[in-house]
């Protein structure tokens, strides 16, 4: 420790990152914590999780990226609490003392009051969910390819994805795109094609985030590509061999033996031990209300960013979970540290909108950027750039290229493995590790 | 089935991958099953422990080896067991029957009497005993950097690895090597090169299988890299804290968290199954005996190859399990099936030695070709080529490429991951899963 005022960070995530490197020559020590030993891009981990990059791929250590920021010091802790009256991070084996807390930590899924779905439908938001979705995908083809009973084989290859927002309809399009074309030759008795995708969204249409006119361009790319999309349709009951829903006051059942979640976040352990610590309030989402300078009201040292935080300063409405705005507020709430260390006032944050892009398969995609709206082969060589432009490493920006490339020339996927779990009939509804 | 001969290949490694090629064009339906989706390029799988690839590099969907080759389909099947007297193999959902069985299931680890060292000493056979060691490695440093104890700390940067062989001692060079550069500039309060690696083997000499003088330059490439050689020494007991050696008649205690096992190879549930269904004998190192054309005595269609096998009759003593033995034995067993069916007596099966290739480190390895005894840096170029050529895809070879080439220049290590379990003290000691 050089420096007299100590600034925690809680999260490696986008959030977290941009706040570490904002302090670069601030006369400030950092100390970044995360459970994980490296930064993820969860924008990419659909693609993990149906086999076209390996997790190393869109994984870069945080050691790696702080190496030669010499005022980062970054630390492999679980965090478990907050002791806010005497500043510090609560972990397994001890606790770490602050001035001035940054704390973005991310959210978990939510299923909606029915955690006993998650066994049956995992969501996406870590490595090993990510291959542990990619082992039900594949394991799904693999059991349907030996099985002689047709009504099973039917059951084996449906595949359905709730909730239409980015996630849910880049798994969509890729699951779709794996059956038709990556597997097409590789089968000997089933017909890969055979593989129906039903994507379910409770809104009336799909990426409810984009303007209408573009919700209504991907419904037609997913369309074409031979998903199913359910709009205005919930989910009301899921279990190991089929899921409920109910659409228009009809129910209806649905045969399947894969089901994926990318419908709602909810908050995690860590965001309850913040809101009880500080007495933050929680939105309905389970993320804490902030101040305007996304401080906790009433702890000016302890700020919240990215999908943890819940700001509703600049619309009314909380600013969406997206990886944009988690930049800009860790980037802000650091800038905040060093203002209050210099003895000026805060500044309210304020979120300037990049736009939003979602793909849908090869050569699709839809870009909503300011005035330009766009879909189609354009939107999705926008989307290819954009994304490997902001992985963090040279190295792994050069690995994902070579493996796109080859990917769009061949139809094959590099990272087709089943790992993790026995490959046995039951243990395709093992709860991830 | 087009074909009235239906030949079953247990086993997706070397031998079955040969064998199955190897029945390109004849007139037989080949099932090629394994529990595995993959065929996973063994020799370079403690480059994924020690975080220099990622598992998908070094494995191949074995669909796509044989998507153009018609007459093999492959089957994700995890054997029980065999009915040899109605020529059937036995698994959890179901039986398939064979004409002629080929079984390419290689081996286990063994702890000499000892399973419950297991859990704290894993093996290196898998994609997941793989990333756990990983785990395991990069966890012991992330931990001692966050400790203040320094006699934890030493204990912590104590690595012990079981078996100088091939892969005791890549294993050795690699996690020294880590140490050493890769993780140099990364830590702020611990020293990586502090880290000591201890290579205990029972033998006179590292690599037993080599020329005594190549083995002689394997330990000195070892020692000026900084590693503890032990030989002649006996691992007596393994503790989560400790390892207990015997040398010369003293007992000694080795303070370490971390312990690799790359000592001794064991039968299988499925060599058992195959032995007790055969009546076949079992070799003191748990392989099946087989006769001169690799059947089993008895039963004329039943053929065991690779690591499984104990063949003795080229020169007496059971050749090594190495991929060359799997790869040469796999072809022999196809073409002994062909000679059958067409009413032709069968062939011994004989070795051809191609040689052997160890690798210590960065420009550092030896290699035993016929009369061509090498090492430095020239036997390590040939390791490398050697390997990069034999990978079975060429994606994996580019992408292989680029990272060695990568890590050359830079001593960066890509896939330096720590997934699977959590990330607390008490996690390092959980099993695999």
């Amino acid at each position: 420790m050089e420096n007299p005022h100590h600034v925690v960070i809680v999260g490696g995530g986008f959030g977290g990152l941009h706040a570490a490197k904002t302090l670069h020559r601030a006369p400030v020590d950092v100390t970044l914590v995360d459970k994980r030993n490296f930064h993820l891009f969860q924008p990419l981990l659909y693609q993990v999780a149906t086999g076209a990059l390996s997790p190393a791929n869109i994984a870069s250590p945080l050691r790696s990226i702080f190496k030669r920021q010499k005022n980062v010091n970054v630390l492999l802790i679980d965090v478990d609490g907050f002791d806010v009256s005497n500043n510090k991070i609560i972990y397994a084996e001890g606790t770490l003392s602050y001035d001035s807390l940054i704390v973005a930590a991310g959210v978990g899924h939510s299923y909606f009051g029915n955690d006993s779905w998650e066994r049956m439908a995992p969501g996406l938001k870590s490595i090993e969910e990510a291959t542990e979705i990619r082992r039900r995908i594949l394991l799904a083809f693999e059991l349907a390819e030996r099985e002689n009973d047709p009504q099973l084989v039917k059951e084996l290859l449906t595949f359905v994805i709730v909730g239409a927002g980015p996630t849910g309809v880049e798994l969509a399009g890729a699951i779709k795109e794996i059956a038709m074309y990556t597997l097409a030759n590789d089968f000997r008795t089933v017909s890969p094609s055979d593989a129906e995708v039903i994507l379910i969204e409770g809104n009336d249409r799909v990426l409810p985030p984009f303007p209408e006119k573009l919700s209504e361009e991907a419904k037609q790319s997913l369309v074409r590509l031979g998903v199913k999309v359910m709009t205005e349709t919930r989910v009301t009951n899921i279990t190991r061999d089929d899921v409920t829903v109910l659409h228009a006051g009809n129910t209806s059942v649905i045969k399947t033996k894969t089901v994926l979640w990318a419908a709602g976040v909810g908050p995690t352990k860590l965001t309850r031990a913040l809101a009880e610590a500080t007495g933050a309030e929680l939105d309905r989402a389970g993320r804490i209300v902030v101040e305007p300078d996304l401080s906790i009201k009433g702890h000016p040292n302890i700020y919240v960013v990215g999908d943890m935080c819940s700001f509703t300063h600049q619309s009314g409405k909380p600013l969406p979970g997206v990886a944009q705005v988690a930049v800009q507020q860790g980037r802000h709430a650091a800038k905040t540290v060093l203002r209050r260390l210099q003895g000026k006032e805060t500044e309210p944050f304020h979120y300037r909108d990049l736009g939003n892009l979602a793909t849908i398969g090869r050569g699709a995609a839809v870009a909503d950027i300011g005035r330009l709206k766009l879909s189609g082969f354009v939107a999705w060589l926008i989307w290819l750039f954009v994304h490997l432009m902001h992985l963090v490493q040279f190295q792994n920006r050069m690995l994902v290229f070579m493996q796109w490339a080859w990917s769009y020339l061949t139809w094959n996927r590099a990272a087709r493995l089943i790992t993790g779990g026995r490959q046995r009939y039951e243990a395709k509804y093992e709860p991830p590790v």
